[in-house]
């Protein structure tokens, strides 16, 4: 009863939607293994490179993807940078260092974005024709700013993982109201992360009611964007330890939208934002991602949200000034000896 | 350029394979969360319940499920064995107890079975209806056992996850030649787990070319067998972790092979054995699983392969008596006390 040859797996199985390099940097770690396994499922590509500087654990994620027989896949394990990045054509990182024990959130700024000044060093000197990266080890608005002015890629070749704010925002409000998450619609958080995010919902829909309509007070309005700033507190409370399905899940949704072929990516990222208003940051906004790369439109709220959002926004500059300070990126003005995409646009341009 | 709403995801979704409901029991472990994570992505059923004695770990992956925001899908998490196991139409469990310093091998057999018992009696006072349950909680052979005389069930109804060995095998053989694992057919292991499991490579073909004219000598032989048989081991000792990912995935694609519609499943499984050579054990087999539940067929092998199987047997039956020792199952001529699809073919049957 049983076929004599798994060689019809061949033919059974869904074609790939490229065959071109993924590289999973930070793969030896829970969230990095994770994203390796959603990859392979959703056949983004059989071309998966682990990457790791830990190198037992990412050759036991190697055997752990090995295990599994993913039909057709191909993946290879590596601690050297040249080879994990050459020829990459897509990058997702949850490499970043987590908060240890008597590391003020300074130094954890500090160290990330010197990991990922690194990264964007490799980028540049291996893979310069990499086609996109999603930053997502955090602060990821800063670390990602610093991977795309250290690795001189366009800014719409690099984003940040900013989903999981507005699908915390989904969960609360469907719990609220009693419906199912697909029935709460526009809602979204925008600029940056935790206590400094913009939540976005007066224009949120419950099963097509605007929610103006659905009697929210303002102490339940307050108590749900409380409950949406701790949702990740929430989980190492519960878990003993950080989440690590939905970060890696949503990370790989948003590099299979950059992926020609791929479903699109429903919820905002965290991209490079230059406009009369925003500038010289990255931070969270209403994008767009295809194949050509991520694109932004300004986010639409009422008074208090656009405020929320100024507010939000002058926090992230706050930061960026601090791994100024720090030296791990120039000055605003001289991003461009780094990466001609980022020229000021308040500088006179040299001709 | 984004779209207002996100309401085109329910076009835009392929359809769930079922929408009964999937039960997954430990589904606070790091196995089983990363099963709720891939019933999802396999789009199996909307209709997923998280069933785990500790309660907080529990939660915390729903929270990490809704967090990820699967379209369409409808995740609840209880503690409770009633709501669990009601109207559960398939079930996967992860959840047993691990080994933990001090206790020896039989305090872990001892332990895992009772759990197993309890998981069957809960079978057979909610669900027994279920369609298929898969166990891969260790020793699987006879905690899958041991659940299948509990819960009353038919022997198609349950198997047990015994890929791994198979997969680990495919892995060595890829490796020792140079070749994709897909190129590596007809490699499979049967019987036990571990020490005992028999290694079934006569038959196995290596890009088509039958594996006794690749020259591989015994010495080399020998060393795969090994390497096979501490492949969990090798993931404990890189990752200081057992593995999480390449079982979660196994037994998803498991269950679905026994959902109508899912595809073949490739691999050997665990399965109910009574034949005239091996009777009243669980062993991994040659199976077939499809709607109707699995099916098995006789191994093929050399002189050596088949004393290997005999020898395995051996050992799953010691276990067996072991479990019948302590009193977590009855002796095989009552079995049928319990479940009346477990008749002994030795004794007269009463009219």
């Amino acid at each position: 009863m049983r076929p004599k040859s798994n060689a019809y797996l061949f033919m059974a199985t869904a074609n790939f939607l490229t065959d071109e390099k993924l590289l999973i940097v930070g793969a030896g770690g829970m969230i990095g293994s994770n994203m390796a396994m959603i990859a392979a499922l959703l056949r983004l590509t059989p071309n998966i490179c682990l990457y790791d500087v830990y190198e037992p654990g990412n050759n036991g994620v190697l055997l752990e993807m090995q295990h599994s027989a993913f039909p057709r896949m191909r993946f290879i394990a590596t601690t050297d940078p040249k080879e994990a990045f050459t020829g990459a054509k897509y990058i997702i990182s949850s490499g970043g260092a987590p908060r240890k024990e008597g590391m003020t959130r300074e130094d954890l700024l500090k160290g990330n974005c010197e990991i990922a000044a690194g990264l964007g060093d490799n980028i540049r000197k291996y893979c310069p024709e990499v086609k996109h990266v999603v930053i997502i080890f955090n602060p990821a608005d800063v670390t990602a700013l610093t991977v795309l002015i250290h690795s001189g890629l366009r800014p719409c070749r690099v984003s940040s993982l900013a989903a999981l704010d507005s699908t915390r925002l989904q969960t609360n409000l469907a719990k609220e109201f009693g419906v199912r998450q697909s029935d709460v619609e526009n809602a979204f958080t925008y600029g940056g992360h935790g206590e400094s995010m913009a939540v976005f919902m007066s224009k949120a829909t419950i099963c097509g009611t605007p929610i103006a309509r659905m009697g929210l007070t303002k102490e339940r309005i307050e108590a749900i964007k409380q409950e949406t700033i701790q949702g990740g507190a929430q989980i190492i409370k519960l878990r003993g330890r950080s989440s690590i399905q939905s970060p890696a899940y949503l990370s790989i949704k948003a590099i299979e939208a950059a992926i020609r072929g791929g479903e699109q990516f429903p919820w905002p990222s965290g991209t490079y934002v230059d406009t009369h208003e925003y500038s010289h940051v990255f931070m969270a906004m209403p994008t767009f991602m295809d194949e050509t790369g991520i694109h932004y439109t300004m986010p639409e709220g009422n008074k208090e949200e656009m405020a929320d959002l100024k507010a939000s926004y002058d926090h992230l500059v706050d930061l960026r000034d601090q791994i100024i300070e720090l030296g791990i990126i120039p000055p605003v003005d001289e991003w461009h000896k780094m990466n001609p995409y980022l020229w000021n646009r308040r500088l006179p341009r040299i001709k």
